[in-house]
């Protein structure tokens, strides 16, 4: 496991206030890591909405279809995470350790089985043993504090380097309502440790299903912007739960997604999950630097989303950015591989603002020094025009070094 | 570049026989590099016939335009492939140099410049000199001769760590033709220099159309069954030259791809593609493991090629390998990201025959010891058994090493 902190943390770690209505706990099951804690407990005041969005694999894990079929009905208790083992490819008994650790909630701190949720991240294919949630499930439901965010975000951690959470806060009605959040990346990680992990906790009464129609929405270009090495994991969750607490202190119940009440609180929702999303890339297997890819000129948003992609998955590009290359020629071959509407002879391409192509050719005015000093940086902004209509997007990735090939090609011990 | 040879090249260079209407030379025109040669001029008897197929990347090289343009009149009497510089995104300026090279050669060789092919590969986005084939055009076109392929075969090289070569010989009717190539790989190359090139030559009189049905045929389970990074080059080239020299040895003239007198000579064809798309895959950068990836009982031919590639592209299974890390998670994960039909619960692995997932769980009955073994191989199969129907494919592949990431990474000096 990665040990050293990656040099893209954020310089600090944000302090997350309390939401009525949330209270947490973590323990060390034993799970796969010995001397730390590797469960997370939250629990929920009853008439919290929930709403998930999760990996787009054809052979999800077990815990994402539980999670998958219990969200239908809006509600949620508990929500359980383990780190260390990720329940998926474990076949019918990876189900029955689902069912059994749900149950086993449900028991301890009084709720129904579907209204517990469950993520798991780790080794991929080895039996999740259930019973050792039993082992701990009381400690944690009688351990549970609104304070225990920085907890909860380490007890999810693989071969994270840094914790990540998120805070913001925004007016709704004439309330003020917040919105924590913590996640764990980033991508597929190191030997067998799959998963992006994120959960968004909120006391803003909002229903179950304007829940869900904010987190797609905002999903779209933060979490789904986000790429380390265009590989899925079979565990992607991204959960989010409203208890509705702050209507206590006059906030308005919103029940349409539509409602023009939900601006500031749309923005800060959104700003939470960029900002998970962001510390997921920084995060990334190796990563020495934090690459946006801003394309422009596309034909529509969702080609030059595609664009961006085949960008930002390359490994010939990423590469070059880890040997600090500014070479414009691998992003053309990328632009040319995604397979959308690019004209070579309208191309332009910026690195860190520095225009070096421009249509179709070299830009014979750039100075080298000056993009080389760009390339050292630890954030550098890809950005290519193709002038062809008015789509735009962007993404975030990371560069590909040496250390994430040792990360991932070292045996499994 | 890469100086050591690749541990996967073959043990043994084949010799190529002569081919009557082929003749070849080489020369150091200084486009990039010192003391070698780095263009190759073939000639063609008159009444060569000629196919391609080209990238699919939407940002062509100035040279593959030039290619797609001329093949319509499906004669060809020269072909001049240059090494150190692609002519790639280099607009108006390149295709200038495109139309100069072949003006150049055209007058040399008392043809028409529609007649003459051209290929380049090496750095991208820099001006080609095409004055220095002017240079060496005279000597290039005295000196050609019928047994100068190795000589060919490494004036074409980039960073290619040995030289790919490969012969069959088949009947025709009653005569027997031969059929000789030469490529460099292997995908997008060392910094800045994209490319596959692969050409082919023989002396059976088949007519153009007949030509490019077996190109079309033939690259689809061969060089379009490789991947080394998923990148796609903006140049990749694959050409055929048929002399029908052997006609005046009795072979008869083919006119339709379905002749059945065809059958031995497609299956000679389509052994000498398969052989050098199987040395670009051995010729991968920073390879040390030549894997095959096979997929079966998928819903569909189609579906298992995007499952395979999916799996051979995925960097979590490549860098697994290159760890001899029997990773079968990774390969559920790269199976589930596919987007295709699959099901966790049928779906089983193999790797190097021991079987070590079965219907969507660990097979406990592997022995690790074997499959170990099976991993310090230099050639792995990694076969993927979906259970859904009667799709089969495979594709070839190399795993990602640090040394991958080290000529990828290395700044342009």
């Amino acid at each position: 496991m990665a040990t050293a902190v990656s040099p893209l943390a954020p310089k600090s770690v944000p302090q997350l206030p309390a939401i009525e209505g949330v209270r947490l706990a973590t323990a060390a099951a034993g799970i796969r890591y010995a001397g730390r804690a590797d469960v997370m407990l939250a629990l929920f005041e009853p008439g919290t909405a929930v709403a998930g969005v999760f990996t787009r694999s054809k052979c999800p894990s077990a815990p994402v279809e539980w999670c998958r079929c219990h969200l239908k009905g809006g509600r949620a208790r508990a929500l359980v995470v383990n780190s260390g083992n990720a329940n998926a490819f474990t076949g019918k008994n990876g189900r029955a350790a689902t069912k059994l650790t749900a149950d086993v909630t449900a028991m301890a701190v009084a709720c129904k089985a579907a209204e517990v949720f469950l993520a798991s991240t780790g080794v991929i294919g080895e039996p999740l043993d259930a019973r050792k949630f039993a082992g701990v499930m009381e400690t944690l439901a009688a351990g549970v504090k609104d304070e225990h965010w920085p907890e909860a975000a380490r007890a999810i951690m693989t071969t994270d380097t840094f914790p990540k959470l998120a805070t913001a806060t925004a007016k709704l009605g004439k309330a003020s309502v917040t919105i924590n959040g913590f996640a764990k990346g980033a991508g597929m990680i190191a030997p067998d440790m799959g998963t992006m992990l994120a959960f968004v906790f909120t006391d803003a009464p909002v229903a179950a299903p304007v829940l869900q129609a904010l987190l797609r929405e905002s999903v779209a270009d933060t979490f789904n912007a986000v790429t380390i090495d265009g590989d899925t994991s079979t565990s992607d969750t991204l959960l989010a739960f409203a208890t509705g607490t702050a209507a206590r202190r006059g906030a308005p119940r919103i029940g349409k997604a539509s409602d023009p009440r939900l601006r500031a609180f749309r923005a800060a929702f959104r700003e939470v999950l960029a900002s998970l999303a962001e510390q997921v890339a920084r995060d990334g297997e190796g990563a020495r630097k934090l690459v946006e890819i801003v394309v422009e000129g596309a034909v529509s948003k969702p080609s030059a989303r595609r664009i961006a992609l085949s960008i930002a998955n390359s490994p010939l590009v990423k590469t070059a950015i880890a040997g600090e290359d500014a070479n414009w020629g691998r992003v053309v071959m990328a632009v040319g591989k995604a397979g959308e509407p690019a004209d070579r002879d309208r191309l332009s391409i910026w690195f860190g603002g520095i225009r070096v192509a421009h249509r179709g050719e070299r830009d014979h005015g750039y100075d080298e020094t000056a993009v080389s000093a760009v390339m050292k940086k630890p954030e550098i902004t890809l950005k290519v025009a193709l002038g062809l209509g008015r789509g735009r997007d962007r993404v975030l990735t990371c560069d590909l070094t040496k250390e994430y090939v040792a990360i991932n090609g070292d045996y499994r011990s």
